[in-house]
């Protein structure tokens, strides 16, 4: 296990550094006033004016796709050179990753195509997501069944000559709900008599495309995550789209669905422990400047073994987080599907320790909009669920576990 | 130690489970339906307009003003026969309280004002709040200072003459924002020279005073919580009142801050097992009709785990604030301190604890609206801070549990 | 719900009190130290002598045969009466209990002779235990089979004409070791085509039966625990007894497993209790005398929380184990089932959470035997396991709560 | 970060893995059985005859002095190299680390004189105990004070001349009752005057020295540990031996007890985590086989919950260990402070959560002597004491935290 960050890495770990503390800090203030003024003006889901400068610089300062690994689209980094700069842009959640082009869904999105899009599907969806001009969102959970069970999805994909017609409804298309968001990658069966994980296929879905509709947006915690498109919910009623906007292998999409997860989970986990990072420094600066029962709050041993735990258990997390990155660079996302089904369980869970804590510190104004602690930690919530519970990565790494001790 | 219920608790009781059945339950849909109408409207803190018919009924089934111990004014029930009533009523938190108007920051303001004012404060204010034609709201804790030791409060009351002038700034001002809020009862330091514990005094500033500037509302996790008059944060500029508007000892601010938080915490305390009580009969439901990996989710080990947690965790914090009313009831609030404080924190993290649990066992539908379980979270992790934070109390036990062994 | 404690209670409460602060406290010592010797001289299984004499003091003080509920043979007291008594004599857990000879096993096999014994049964040994001049143990565990599900016990008990022939082994017997304990009731098998739950029957075995060998004792964390007759693991080889020896009903073994195990959980839960307040008062003792960094322990918050926290669950634990026992008392332990699964989970874990703080409280002289914390932690670990694992009890209350959401 | 390993430290572990299981895990038995008969024969801090030859076979295997960092007189190894070579040893914690003549306390005891022993200490003390033909005990902690804040520390040190004479008590000198142990180094305050961190000085002491009197052992949970020397309580009463004795500077104790207890408590936490790899495999090899309710305990979802947390925790802590060992190998135990306390409270935790895990799973036999999990249990738990207890790491690490927040 070798962690030692590249020198390419340690580079634009500095430059990230600079782009947080000349650009994005300074541009918190004015998104979040953007956010309540598109709010007042009804257009909730437009994206803050402010972004589109934000991505030009980060464009500008060579920040931009660092998320793609091991692929000449994008910076060609490695898993491993990319964490630290995933947790960086986790400390700005709402500005950072996306000003780099490094938010999800549509880095999981670009994953997928870069790995599996025809010339056809790179040209047209590939190359503008990669510029930032478009948006995209990724349909596979369903209101009806349990999705963490995957083969349980329903979404029927009918094929007719060259078309393939949906019929199904789709939630938490996260990001579905922005005027930019132009495609989905939808997950669905194609051949109903397959064997149980050869039944599904991914089919590249134009928004626009008749039948869809977007019949609302979910919301998290109070939050309708209106700056990146909230969480559309999509019905898909007779809509036809050509057999050449089937992604990747016919009956792949269940592989292609755990591909897609194994680095998307990892970026998810980093950018947690930069959000987890940002608190506990909130919380220390509370703590040393708020004063209840004739001290500080950073002289009551009750918050100090808070900030000790608070700091073990991201040591951790990073640690478990790097070695995930190291295994998928050398071995593989299969060979690492014990650890990095770890970390997806772990990072969250620290992260939302922290958080709490950090809240609890900060009183009543930690559940207000005056510290991003509330709001962050409703999304981290979120990811105790997406892309599985807690429980079926745990379930998981449990069959491992026991692998070795049968018969 | 005797818990049983009186008869008359338990003919209320099948009144308010009646209540819910017929009348609340029903029209929970309504509510939140008039929430978006409101919102989408520009008028976010407008009462929904069934809020009125549901407590004509609630009045009229005789469910009114129950929340006041051992007084005329309300229905005359000890806290331990009310504490049942209340817990039903929290299963539905955003409705019923409010139609059988007991709802906070209402109910513990009538228990000050019924305790402390004068004929005259009675008939201004006593009386509309009794008969629910107006909403009042508390002001105590400020941005400034950690609030938690109430000794920190630094609002200014100075007096005039025959007026007093207060300087400062408020928040957390529970249903302030809502056209019917006609009053505060505003905690300062009329006596900044006296001892710590006998500075400070309640004033009653009606909302239209002068120099009054409600200057926004704080959310919670998303919420703004405007059914209910959001969270008003309040400015105080020269503000006259006269001194008859005293509520209460001059002085004794701090010790009625207390004797207020006595059984008002009981009461939180009640309606969060209600809550948790729902929250665990939606995940037993959920749990009985969702499948995944092959079986329903009620038949796996780990989600049976949390369902018998639950189970004894609502039946451990029960009990204790059963003895908790039962000791407000028999030795009084200030005897019963122990078991007060302990309440205030287990209830709350109990409530949490269970709704988590449901959270994920609904999966992505646990975060989002259409369940009460995420609002419910949000307003319980509030009730950790409120009233003073988890820490404070435990410190407060710890006190009471050393002081048997000082020399 | 009434645990309102009977003046008949109150007088016994004082009455225990008396006998541990005059005769029990001050016998610890001696009590210890002839353990030692008795170690010394090759003899771990002999009672320490001073057992006798306290015996003697406690039926002379009316403290004797308290645990019988509902029973002539008995002090008559409910099970809601004995709980505060039991408690009580947990906080001297190796010498209290077996002076008022109420301690395990024999109470459970006495509950058991009490309620099926015929009246041969009765004279022979109910009447010898009830005297305090015998002992007995409960042989149902077996080490070949996971015996938390008691169908799974293997016992052989084949008729033959007028006797039985036993073949099995069987461990945890508890006090099998001493020389005065004479007879086993001994669970097995003696119609293995019946019905699951209706295969196994009772017999009572006297322990110089032929075929009957003691084989070893286990111990418990290093603990022999020989002042109490160790724990006996039991070979039985074509061991014969009358048929008259079948202890109630053929085929009652299951339910009279369960029947027995009701009270005599509690009664574990209350000793398990005390025990905990007295390691609480060894904590705040200590915490209040010993010092570290400038300041006694108990000025340091992160031990005030930990007192606070022990407090608060003690006291609910106490409630629910109230509730528990009022409900056997008027409803009878078959529909009391849910609370006593969860308060066999509750007060064995509440108990260790308490003292695990305690010996972290004292430092290396909390592991070691000069204060009584260590091995009371082992004991009570035990009873995570003894009487069926946490994991069993929780699955019963998980199966009660989704009953009611059956279709 | 590099935690690649060497070449060399693979070799080893190759190399211990097949001591292991050639050698020590078939003698298990045996030494326990010696353990038996040395107690039954009245000599119960006999070391078991058993470990002579295995310290031959570990010797002759070249596995001998492995855990000396950067020093000639042992193997040369990085601190980084020897941590799985630790944590193997730790699988069969009784017997593996003292076949490799890298059990505590010598190692500890070494690396000191290692580092500050004259030539005539190292000829005296350091030689033979290389040789694995004396061993050594630590006597720093006191029982009449709060030994984890090491200013408390009472024992004085009086010059005479050229002589110290030493007056006070000393407990938990683990290994003072074996044979074999010859010496201890011993810490007293030797300059009362001087700055409090610079009173003390450690100093050697024979054990056969007139006035040194060992007055007792100290169990642990009831085990003697008396095959490791068990834990001596010693009093020193006018204690003379020659100020050539000095360990080290003058004044230098409480910088050395420092630097000994770094890469002590990482070869601690290492071997923690073998023996919790040991009870997870022994966990899943019993879940595997052990039938209840249906099916094996490995199929029920609760059992396989555990098992994927052991396997987290453990893995989060293993690569945490690394951490620190790599930071005492790159920067020095001083600046790895902060991750050598984190380790420190992270290894026993874990290794205590895995081991509980393992007894419930084992059900009784997991308390007793029949596995090695209650006696692993023990040891693990004083580790959350020895070397400090948990809290005062935390507040270490709180410390550092902080420390960037101040103005």
């Amino acid at each position: 296990m070798d962690f030692t960050h590249s020198e390419r890495s340690r580079e634009l770990q500095t430059k990230v550094q600079a782009f947080l503390d000349e650009v994005i800090y300074p541009a918190e203030h004015t998104f979040e006033e953007q956010v309540k003024a598109n709010n007042a003006a009804g257009t909730p889901f437009r994206t803050p004016a402010i972004m589109a400068d934000l991505k030009v610089e980060g464009q500008s300062r060579g920040l931009w796709n660092l998320f793609l690994p091991h692929s000449e689209s994008g910076a060609g980094l490695s898993v491993l050179e990319y964490a630290p700069l995933a947790e960086l842009s986790g400390r700005s959640m709402a500005l950072a990753p996306e000003a780099m082009n490094c938010s999800a869904p549509d880095t999981g999105n670009m994953e997928l195509l870069d790995m599996f899009a025809t010339d056809e599907q790179r040209a047209q969806w590939l190359v503008p997501l990669l510029a930032g001009e478009i948006r995209s969102c990724f349909s596979m959970t369903e209101p009806a069944v349990a999705s963490s069970d995957a083969t349980n999805i329903s979404m029927s994909i009918e094929t007719d000559g060259d078309e393939f017609v949906l019929n199904g409804r789709k939630w938490w298309s996260t990001g579905a709900m922005r005027p930019e968001c132009k495609v989905s990658i939808v997950m669905g069966v194609t051949d109903p008599e397959a064997d149980r994980h050869q039944r599904q296929s991914m089919v590249l879905v134009p928004l626009d495309t008749p039948g869809v509709k977007i019949e609302r947006s979910t919301s998290v915690f109070g939050y309708d995550d209106g700056a990146h498109g909230g969480h559309g919910e999509i019905s898909f009623t007779d809509v036809r789209v050509p057999t050449s906007n089937l992604l990747g292998p016919r009956g792949g999409g269940f592989m292609m669905a755990q591909a897609r997860l194994g680095p998307g989970r990892i970026h998810h986990c980093m950018r947690s422990l930069g959000l987890a990072e940002r608190a506990l420094e909130l919380m220390c600066e509370r703590a040393m400047t708020r004063t209840a029962f004739g001290s500080v709050l950073a002289k009551q041993g009750v918050i100090r073994e808070w900030i000790a735990e608070c700091r073990i258990q991201i040591e951790q997390a990073r640690l478990l987080t790097l070695k995930a990155a190291w295994l998928i660079d050398t071995v593989g996302a299969k060979e690492a599907r014990t650890e990095v089904a770890a970390i997806k369980v772990v990072a969250p869970n620290v992260a939302l320790f922290v958080l709490d804590k950090a809240i609890q510190t900060f009183g009543a104004a930690g559940v207000s909009a005056d510290t991003p602690l509330a709001e962050g930690w409703a999304g981290l919530r979120t990811l105790r669920l997406a892309d599985g519970p807690d429980e079926v990565h745990l379930r998981s790494i449990a069959r491992e576990e026991l692998r070795r001790y049968l018969p």
